[in-house]
């Protein structure tokens, strides 16, 4: 069977990454990559000589016969280069977040309806093996009814002159939460502030109000000392950490909690049981999640199969943190979720199966 | 010189550990213990065969010749034990809150001055070593200009029936938020949830905006299979961590940022200069915090000093719980922080030296 | 019933621990106080107004109808004051090591066993729940076959001016071990080094073969910056992790290992099967050891039981320190294990139940 | 100038990292790779369609003006096949360690002389950034005198048929501790065990004695639960742990210790002075100690220098190696150092400058 041919369109922060996993791919053949930035190019020559080179103009993909393109440009760029290359015929892959706006994403979505191409967003982290089993966990009911959740991103991070810390670290753990709780948020509410550039944040607090009562809370710095990636999965019954940034325990389920019970001879009183059972971290067999990523992209490809995180998984990012930019605009008050795109009639958040 | 007579109200959770401290200083005499439960009381004789026992009613007190008293007894009654004490010419120390409303506690003060007695509130925190150095490192300058704090107080904790977890945890941030940045904030907002008891929050966050744009952010919870008690205070210069589960190093000084530094040549464009530097653990010779407090209520009662921690400081936390209990009734909302109280015609906000 | 009079010989550093959790026991009455130096009575008289102080000589205690005492004095005192105690009718609770010489030790033994009284050493880790746990799980078979055991424990400790780090530390190691595993060593090689003080050494390193082709290793330091102690065992199935500076997670079993299997067709060559499980943390409820262990003496006087940690015990951990004592001397080598006492005709190190 | 040319010989476990530096150095040329196993050298080949693939026989590389090989294949071949390329005329990086013997690893050092070729050994911990800022600082003297060393490095490890765990993981330990210390050690004594595979021992602790009564230990092991690496050094000021899993803090400066003061009026008694300071992480500019080494390689080619980890290091290593395995068969006891070897007339533990 031949190779999928694939172009690279951005070589910088993200995609030698991208293009390492495709060049190592047996299903797929890393035909080209285009970048602004000739040294980066020259870098990808010493590399992999065997890789054509695009300066300037990515352009040059759509008369090679390609199969698809992964997009790693800046997020600004997204919108109209995504459209091109699917209105050229080619399956896109690109990096979060899917666009700038809900309206772009939305005309992304159905670009790619009209065209029959497969559009994917690089939400890596529902590709991780320990986003994977913690998601398991949820939906077999062993964690009880989950009650909040807790997510902290933050290190001394790599600043964005345009985009706030909001735009590109919150990316990462809305996806997570919409992927663990298969619904969309009712209402969000932003804090911030800017204290390296004026008018960017780089410090946010985002809250999450989901259906059933259930909070999420979003800590997101790119001022911080130490490197935190943790979130934590309150349940009714036990509850979860799940450390990105440890090496052999990144999951722990603490048999742990604390039940309200009601007196019988008093009215109104509570008295509280708490249990304290085994600390269990399973085994997770590690598996690069971008890796598994590109495999997936491919096999949507081979087999006409819509992705786990198809062009409406990235509308939906988009449109939460839209909200929470509108949040953090007006003081941080809960802003009810308006969902701006329906699709074939239904309401989008309503997760379907693909 | 004759040793301080000192009473003890409630023989509860906190109760111990004062009871021990006041038998343990040369210069006070643990006269007497009061508690509504007589098997609690039976546990002090055991121990403490000395002292002498006051069921039901520490009334007994105000004709025994005592010098003052400590009240460990729950929030709800603080204003109405506090009062009856000081007005029998006790000297107090009372426990975090020091009441449920802003004007119980300012009563409360006017209360102590008119009968000239010492009113000294339990914020154990302002007189923990590390605290100390923390806000020495900060008001040298060493730090920079503080841009944000975050302070994490999580655990599988003790509910409480009746108030909230933002009643419960955040006294100790907020006072030693106050004390790092010597003013009150401008405006509260806060988010929470009722996970185990419908209308007592178990999970809160809570943002607070400080003059020059200093934000500060504190996440709470009994609900937390971690303990986790961690302030980060990000300076223009370094970044302090102090996390107080840790023994040996309760604060990490980190030398690194990162600066904007706007190009010459490009109207509006900035590039960011990261350092790296050394981490650096002072050595803070440790002392137990409420030791330290106990002494110093004894100091202020010798001396006729005022306290560190005096009405007004109590008054100042229980004001900003007050801001942010109604940010919570509202949906989350910045809330600018209206002042009720005022001393002596100046702004009780603005800290006066002692 | 009447309660115990218990006596109390040496209120230096571990004599305050012993003595509270007498006078907490409800069985127990702490009658009395003996120390060399006044400054240390005089706080005892403080906390404890109602305990009568013997300066300078214990043998006051023989006249008062005590019935047991407690002894926490320097070990080169241990032989005579407990022999003196026994003799005059006392059960008596000794500090580890039991004394500094085999002879001493089995003297010991015979004379509690003549005078009818107990004779227990303050072996507090055979009381640790965590060591229990451990115990447990050895004896089940959940590890397997045990291979091999490592003991790690350093800090930067109390230094002693006669006694080296062996003698000190390795007592609490070598009672875990004897208890674990249930039999003497066949050897016993130490090495260490005098860094402080010439001829005490202050690190030293000591290798125990145990029957069965089972290693054990300690590494003891009064002189590292860090405070571990811990305790890896291994077995064929699984491991575990005795981490006794945590809180939390004492203990972690770790369901992995790797085994040998014989090719079928080649010569003696070997594959190797490697297997990664979960790892858990057994919640463990905590109860202070020393608290454990009083309560167990307690429970031995009054219903004539051997303890757990009895003489034997005291002697069988003297004996290896002696034969630690000697390879270190003369160069590091292995030293055949030969047990220079028994009990009632049987070989001593063949444990048998009380 | 044109490129190095360098061959690879084994592309097994190590030498994919070996290749990839070669690859990207830019002074170099990675002409082609030769392994016995063609399931590899296909793996080569998708990753690197540049270079050439030599099945079976590494002796295609001496027609083909090469400059220099590195060779990373089980070190029982090492001796052989290096000596054969060093006859060939090119320079070698050989993983390590360099031989089994020492007789083995003299003649290759001579080997070397006698061709005028650069041998060069893989220690690479001597090149790593946390080693080499260790080493400054005990050279500068701020930790005072060296008391001892202790260095542990255990894992769920790669078992190894015939070789043991002395020989597998030991190399790295001394290489540091020789590099660190400046000096060989006069004796060297082992303990360890066979757990999985009779006679190949899987954990060994191994203590040298170095001059100025210096004592070093190591504890090996392929089968412990985590991963540890980690090296503290006690100095007579200041003690240093180097923990090489860590991330962010490698090196820890614990400015704290210990002194005996001789008491003035009586005789032959101590006092101990504790000091306790801060403790430091420096900042250490992380370089992948692999890419410092390959540069190092190339460097000494070119300049013609004697590399940093030499023929006559690597001989160094496996002279301790072998006394540490004849310690292994007598029982454990201190074997005194006795060198095999000379260099030009001088002793070869006497470091000399190149």
């Amino acid at each position: 069977m031949p190779r999928l041919k694939i172009g690279a369109i951005g070589y910088g922060y993200w995609g030698p990454n991208l293009i390492r996993n495709f060049i190592e791919l047996p299903e797929t053949e890393l035909y080209g990559v285009a970048d602004l930035d000739q040294a980066r190019l020259n870098t990808v020559q010493e590399r992999y000589p065997q890789v054509q080179l695009f300066t300037k103009d990515y352009r040059g993909f759509f008369e090679r016969g390609l199969d698809a393109v992964v997009v790693a440009t800046p997020p600004h760029t997204h919108h109209r280069i995504v459209r091109e290359c699917l209105e050229n015929g080619l399956h896109v892959l690109v990096e979060k977040p899917l666009t700038l706006t809900s309206s772009d994403a939305l005309d992304l979505v159905q670009t790619a309806e009209r065209h029959g191409r497969v559009l994917m967003v690089g939400h890596t982290f529902e590709y991780n093996p320990a986003v994977r089993a913690l998601k398991q966990m949820i939906d077999s009911g062993e964690l009880g009814e989950i009650q909040y959740i807790d997510a902290v991103r933050v290190s001394l991070g790599l600043f964005n002159a345009h985009l706030n810390v909001i735009w590109d670290l919150a990316p990462h753990d809305i996806s997570i939460l919409l992927h663990l709780l298969g619904t969309m948020p009712e209402s969000v509410a932003a804090q911030g502030t800017s204290c390296v550039q004026d008018g960017v944040e780089d410090v946010a607090y985002v809250t999450l109000r989901f259906p059933n009562n259930v909070l999420a809370h979003m800590r997101l710095s790119w001022l911080d000392p130490s490197k935190i990636r943790r979130i934590t999965v309150v349940g009714s019954k036990k509850m979860v950490i799940y450390d990105d940034v440890e090496n052999q325990e990144k999951i722990k389920v603490y048999d742990k909690g604390v039940t309200a019970i009601r007196h019988t001879d008093t009215f109104g009183e509570f008295n509280f049981a708490y249990h304290y059972g085994d600390i269990v971290s399973p085994y997770i067999r590690f598996e690069e999640p971008l890796r598994v990523e590109c495999k997936h992209f491919v096999e949507c490809i081979l087999e006409h199969k819509r992705p786990l995180t198809d062009g409406y998984n990235g509308l939906r990012v988009v449109e939460i943190l839209e909200a929470a930019q509108k949040s953090l605009r007006n003081g941080g008050g809960l802003h009810a979720y308006t969902p701006t795109v329906h699709r074939n009639g239904h309401h989008p958040l309503v997760f379907q199966p693909a």
